[in-house]
């Protein structure tokens, strides 16, 4: 494939491409993490080329490939099936990217590209089991119907994912209790549980069942983690553990630092990983220098975010406030970003600047 | 009022401040100009401070100063009053803001910072009239939920506007036909059509009848259009008339530059004033050199956009499309923006880079 360079980094200033693209997509608020299932609206969004118009009507997911039965269903054929509703969270892999340095030009994403929402659909794994994959099948590939050209190469979406990740995949129709949002995927999109956001294919239309790993766009040059170009990279999968804050006090409007009385204040929060479940939660009051245990609340389920608060007695002055999860494999969230070309899965600690009256 | 400078410009690259107002701020993607109501989620969302969560059930509705009646309404008080609902097109203020030079510092929208959706509530004016306010009552002040600091101003949001202006007025619970959500003002907003967006104030609790012009912030200091810094500025109030494409063929990843086969194509967008209806639309494809006739849609509503449609031969090569609309007032788009301290009310006509393939 003749494709451009895997990445780039710009000079300090955003770019116009980049505030292009930070016009169209868009974080959860902060603030908005009160919520542990995500309101429609502040879901965060990445959206690679333009949300196409889709007809239910018409619409039909093909499932083909290596398979011994290929199979064509209808929206309602999809939705005769077992029905299953779960809250996921999933975070979009470039979060984090903006504050990476030198940073890589994409979509500037700060620390929010996050959302939990009440994904409702069939599983695919028994639909895969009636289509029948060869004994040799080591990849499926979803494609989409949404259009664009990326890194020089004309493509549809589309991204492959390990057969024996699939276990767990559902094909969602609605969001939420109601249908999927244009934005999110109308009329049919795929979630894999614990991946990053790109692996969760929008406007899905066809399932291909792959012999050989898929060389296209989205695995082979855009998802993955390169230390310099011309590197063969490692790719991007399931989401490092991060914990967020909502921010205490309240903001200015145009630097968002915080402002607060003195006093006890209860920080709260919500942390995830798709390595296992949160375990453990450190707050940070100064900066990073120390850290002290958070409390937990109760599991929201297998998939999705879980909550925390830690109180905390506001003395006047500057702070910098940091919440730091710990999963179930051992993993926790460093201080300082690691730097890739591209700038994927920086789960560095979040930063909260405030500032606490005299 | 001791306040900061009415406005600051940059240097080019956008600021880490611009960029956090842009990770949560965002715009209507232009393709969602296709539906004449935005969905749910698309819809230009400006927050100045954060979404405050308001308990519908304790909410009321306070109506005071200069009346003979003071008033206070719960939320099913004004549900039981007379519902209107009617499709209202509304812009940020600071639409454009972004492709100004030197660029102002605040919220770096570019051209689609608009949205329609269907607003459902109850007329403010039959509401006034029971208040009954004072024969000397010339502006009604408009207090939100919301607070922050602007401008080093700690402050709740507020906007006063001219009570002469107020006939059209709703008070908003609903959109598209279900509640407001968290983000557009729940559970109640004004909504003044015609108006830029600044007026419609979200997370609304408190009207007052004022007999002497407001001072507060959001009237004095920041909604104003300034030449230069210390001068007294001028009013934003009603939208100027703007033209949006929807762009054709499909998109470049990071550029948004449009990619598209040579051939016959119609092109479809959106237009809007404040100061009457839209009575033509010209379209140019040579980068405003020349201009030609749209057709225009039927009227959605005397407050909302109106759809227009231009069949263009796309030829090989380079291109810049720019509609333009002109309203019933006579006002129409400039090709280059009117620069102003704080990036208001810029309506230059937008400019779609397209790339016909060979």
């Amino acid at each position: 494939m003749d494709v451009a360079p895997a990445g780039t980094v710009a000079e300090p200033g955003i770019t116009p491409d980049e505030l292009r693209l930070a016009a169209r997509n868009h974080a959860t608020p902060l603030e908005a993490l009160r919520h542990e299932i995500t309101p429609p609206g502040l879901h965060y969004l990445l959206i690679h080329y333009d949300i196409p118009a889709v007809e239910p009507e018409g619409f039909q997911l093909e499932i083909g490939g290596a398979v011994e039965r290929r199979m064509t269903l209808t929206l309602d054929a999809l939705k005769e099936r077992e029905r299953v509703a779960q809250p996921i969270t999933f975070e979009c892999a470039g979060n984090g990217r903006a504050l990476l340095e030198p940073r890589p030009v994409s979509q500037p994403w700060l620390t929010e590209a996050v959302g939990t929402a009440e994904w409702g659909g069939t599983p695919l794994a028994p639909l895969l089991a009636e289509a029948g994959p060869s004994g040799d099948a080591i990849e499926l590939l979803f494609s989409a119907v949404d259009r664009g050209v990326e890194g020089g190469v004309p493509q549809a979406y589309e991204r492959a994912l390990p057969i024996g990740e699939a276990a767990q995949a559902l094909l969602v129709y609605e969001m939420n209790g109601g249908p999927l949002p244009p934005q999110h995927g109308f009329p049919l999109r795929l979630v894999v549980p614990g991946w990053y956001g790109m692996q969760n294919v929008k406007w899905l239309t066809r399932i291909t069942v792959l012999e050989e790993p898929f060389s296209g766009y989205q695995n082979a040059v855009s998802y993955r983690m390169y230390s310099a170009d011309g590197e063969p990279g490692e790719a991007v999968t399931r989401m490092l553990p991060r914990s967020l804050m909502i921010p205490p006090g309240v903001p200015d409007f145009l630097t968002r630092v915080r402002q607060l009385q003195p006093g006890p204040v209860t920080l709260r929060g919500r942390a995830w990983s798709g390595h296992g479940s949160i375990e453990r939660i450190e707050v940070s009051t100064d900066g990073g220098a120390s850290f002290s245990e958070a409390g937990l609340e109760p599991p929201l389920g297998p998939n999705a975010w879980r909550g925390w608060s830690f109180d905390w007695e506001a003395a006047p002055g500057e702070h910098v406030l940091s919440p730091r999860a710990t999963d179930s494999a051992g993993n926790t969230q460093p201080l300082d970003p690691r730097w890739n070309l591209k700038g994927f899965a920086n789960n560095a600690v979040q930063r909260v600047a405030v500032m606490v009256a005299p």
